[in-house]
Order: structure tokens, then sequence, then C-alpha cells
């Protein structure tokens, strides 16, 4: 390639960088827009849902492939038998970022934990190596006795948690067990629940609103065609410092996404395919009483409707 | 359960399909929307696009699993050797539909068509059922002699869509060859040209028409709380005599639905992950002549970056 051909591409590549922020300023406007335009409708979903026996069990049915592929059978026995209520805040919104996301759990009494409520927070943040994306803090399950469905995983997440914030340092007790018991049984089939657990990249409050000011006039100068230290970040590759290596649900940031921009918006539409399915008409509800834990339990792997 | 509380379940039936089609409502005004915000930054990005070499073809490189799993190597050498620009419209707008999308792909002088540009269009359209989705009208391409990716499967679709238009009837000789294929050899490893074949429900403009009225009527009666007929299109069920059997392609419309909504808006992402992939710096874009067709379609199956 010629010298000229590389300072065009130069070039390109700025202005396609100029091009992404525009792009994600778009994004985050439709988000607040869309926030905005179906708060109300929401509020009145959540009205008629809860005059509705197994709404959302029925929902996770139905869900996607996405969703569905991490609900193990005992989960789903779980959540048919007592989840009561789901519900997604974005809830930074107005002022901070509409990617944040809360995701609500709501339960009834049931045999696995004493928990009502299980919540998880997502926060949307950027560190000072230009990476952003959701961060999360763990969420104690307090398991019944005999009935943790993540084999204790979650526990020591939270523990390990705990100790990190009291900076107890690299070598804890429940670091050790963490890190034996994942290489020991590894993490196939591991209990949707144990989504609760995960941490992702760990950023202080104060480095990303560090990061996020040095972005913005990263931004602004680019724009206005000033010279940019892009590589910066680049070089820092390998300064991974950050990275929590004991995630026992991986993935779970993109499931939380899933869930808010899926399961959480569709959830009519799937509740209408799962009585369909389950050939009942349109005024016969399936109630509580008429599924038990093994029915449920035994219920063969969910499609999602074509 | 008591006739009390089937009473209820019909209304809260109702009120479901009431706030479904607030939804509804509110999706289309913010793809409205969307398109609003975006139609200066994509035309802008287009020029940007223009001027560099093998944009479009890298982005299929980093296509995300949902398109990338149609695109066989054949198909990936062609469009990584001829591909020159990809453009999506959602020509209904500003008046009608905003889900109905154009893709339009253009190449160069390659050894497969003659094709310079090959567009597929897919229309929103609702029928007498009250099904609603995308339809779309096969397009043809004009295959250089042995050069036809779909083995003769997408000019048989294009034939018994003339042949159907002339209202010749079942039995033309092409709708015996291409169902004759179709149970031959099957559809697997079917080209992703063949996409191009797709036609859906046959729905009429009329009958569009007609359907969106009776629809808004429906609507419009359930939100006052009038009786509204909803079983007449349940008991229409088995009245498929609109569903088109010999799709080679039939995926084609959620593939549309992903191009428009993933592969076009993230265009710029998946560009610059092929980029870092290829191991080269910001400044030096793969150009047309550094990868040939063999390379191509030798490459690896192309994953989404994390």
């Amino acid at each position: 390639m010629s010298a000229e051909a590389a300072d065009n591409s130069a070039v390109f590549y700025e202005q396609l960088e100029n091009l992404e922020d525009e792009f994600e300023e778009v994004e985050l406007e439709l988000l607040r827009q869309q926030a905005k335009l179906t708060k109300d409708l929401y509020a009145k979903r959540a009205k008629v849902i809860a005059q509705i026996p197994s709404f959302w069990p029925l929902v996770f049915e139905q869900a996607p492939p996405d969703i569905d592929e991490y609900v193990q059978p005992t989960d789903s026995a779980v959540l048919l038998s007592s989840l009561v209520d789901l519900s997604v805040e974005r809830f930074e919104l107005p002022d901070g970022d509409p990617r944040s996301i809360a995701i609500k759990f709501e339960f009834s009494e049931n045999e696995y934990f004493e928990n009502k409520v299980l919540e998880k927070k997502f926060w949307w943040r950027r560190n000072k190596d230009g990476w952003a994306g959701l961060v999360s803090e763990p969420v104690k399950i307090n398991w019944k006795p005999g009935k943790d469905l993540t084999s204790g995983l979650l526990d020591l997440v939270y523990q390990v948690w705990e100790d990190d914030k009291a900076g107890k340092g690299e070598d804890t007790e429940a670091k050790k067990k963490l890190k034996e018991q994942m290489e020991s049984t590894g993490l196939d089939g591991v209990s949707f629940f144990a989504w609760f657990g995960f941490r992702g990249l760990s950023i202080s409050e104060e480095e990303n609103q560090a990061a996020v000011k040095e972005e913005q006039e990263k931004r602004q100068a680019r724009k206005e065609g000033k010279p940019v230290d892009d590589d910066e970040d680049d070089d820092e590759d390998d300064d991974d410092e950050d990275e929590y290596e004991m995630e026992i649900f991986p993935t779970a940031d993109d499931l939380a996404v899933c869930i808010a921009e899926d399961l959480w918006p569709g959830a009519i539409k799937y509740f209408l395919t799962a009585q369909e399915l389950d050939g009942q008409s349109d005024i016969s509800f399936e109630s509580d009483e008429e599924m038990d834990e093994d029915e449920a339990a035994a219920q063969p792997s969910k499609k999602r409707k074509a």
C-alpha cells in the first residue's frame, strides 16, 4: 500500500470513528425516547399481568433460545412454581446512561430460597483502557438447607466479593475454594441462578467518570479534526488486571440485555404463545394449581414459536 | 376454573391485546424516529465507505451467526471478491409501514452473474386471516454459464412466479421440476443467493388494505370495550391456501430483518473487528488486491467478537 493510500486510510478511520460516536448518540437518544414512550404502557401492563396467574412462568416457558439455554430443568421448576413478577428498569434515567438496567424477580414462598425479591443491577461503565459495557455486583441468595442450585458457587462468589471489598488480597480461603470448584466441576449446566453472581470488570465510579470525560474530550477533538491519541488504548491490551477471572456466569451481561430487550418487551407475545401451545382457549388461563413442579420440570425443551 | 374466573380471564385477554396494539404503535413510532435521526448519518457513512476497499466484504466476514450460517464458502468468495456496496432502506417511509425494507447489493464484474445490482424488497403486509409479516417477490439473477450457485432453484422459483402471475395453474412444468428438485436434494447448504427467491405469503395490495382497515376497526372496538369477533381468525387456521409451499429459503424474512437491524447499523463495528482480527494496524486497510478468492473461501468460520 502506498504512503498516500495509508494516509487516506488514517483519515477514513477517523471518519468512521466519528460516525460511530454519532450513531451511539442516536442510539442513546432512541433508548431514552423508548423509555419515555413505553413507561405508562409498562405500568398498565403490570396491573393487568398481576391478575393473571402464572403469567411470568409461562413467559419463561416460551423464552427465546438465548435465554432458554441457561434455564436448567430445576431452574425451570423454581420459576414455574414461584416466580410471581418480573420487572426491568433503566434505572439511571432520566439523567444517566439508558443502557444501565435493573432486573427484579419476585418470588412466592418456595422450597429453594428465602428471598422474596432478587434484584440484579447492571451499570453501563467505561474504564481507562477505553472498554465500555455492563458491570454488576453479586446478589446473595439465601438458600434453604441443601437447596443451593449453584452447589455453593454463588455463596463463594459473594464471599470473594466481600473479601475484595475488605481488601483481603488474592489468597483468601473463598478464592481458593471457588477456583478449585470451578476447575473441578466446570460451568457446564450451571444453574440460571448463578447469573446473580456476575461481576464483570471492576470499575470504580471515579474511574468511570474520568474515563467518560476523557472519551468525550477525545470525541470532540476527533470531530474538530485534531490529532487524537488513540493508540494508548491499544497498547494497554495486555493490561487486564481489572479482568475478573472467576466469573461463574461469564455471559450474564448478554443475558441481561436479552431479558431487557426481548423477554421483557415481548412478554405478552410469549405468554399468548404459551397459552396457544397449551391448547387452551382464550378464556381459560392456566392457573397455579394446574401445574405442579414435577409437571413443570418434565416439560419438553421450549421452542420459540416461528 | 370458576365461571367468574373465566370471565375475568376474557377481560384480561382483551386488555393484553389492547396493550399489544399500543406497544406496536410505539414500536412503529420509534422505527420512524430512528429512520429520521439516522438518515443523514447513513448518507455520510456511505460516502466514507465508498472510499474504503473491501469494506462490505470485510463486514460480511464478521457477520453475526444468524447471517453467517447462510453464507456458504462459495457465496463468501463471491461476496469477498465482488460486493462493492450494500444499502438498506425503509422504502415505504414516510407515509407507509416502516417495517417494509429494501436491501440492495451492488457487485463488480464477477465470474458468477451478470447483474451489477440485486435488490430485494420486503413488504410488511397483513392478510384476511390476521397474519402480518414480510412478503417479497423473487429476484432474477442472470447466472453466467455453469455458474448458478443455486443449481437452478432460483431460476425455477422465478419461472413459477411468472407462471403464477400469468394464471397458469398448479401443473406447470416449472412447478413440477422445482418440487422434484427440492424433494431430491433438500435445502441443506443451499446458497445464500437462494434468499433472492423468497416469496412468503401471497397477499394482494387490495387484500392488505382491506385487512389493515379491518384490523384498525377491531382495535378501535376493543379499545372502546365493544365485543370483538376474534374467533374468526382462529377458525381459519386450516385455511392455508395462501401458504406458498415451495420456498427455497424459508427463513429469508428473518435474515432480511437481521441484515437490516444488525449488519447494516453495525457495519462499522464489524469492519473494525475484521481489521483488528487481520492483525493490521489502524492505518493499513486491507485492499482488494490483498485477498484472492481461494484465501477468502479458506477463511475459518467467523466469530462475532465478544
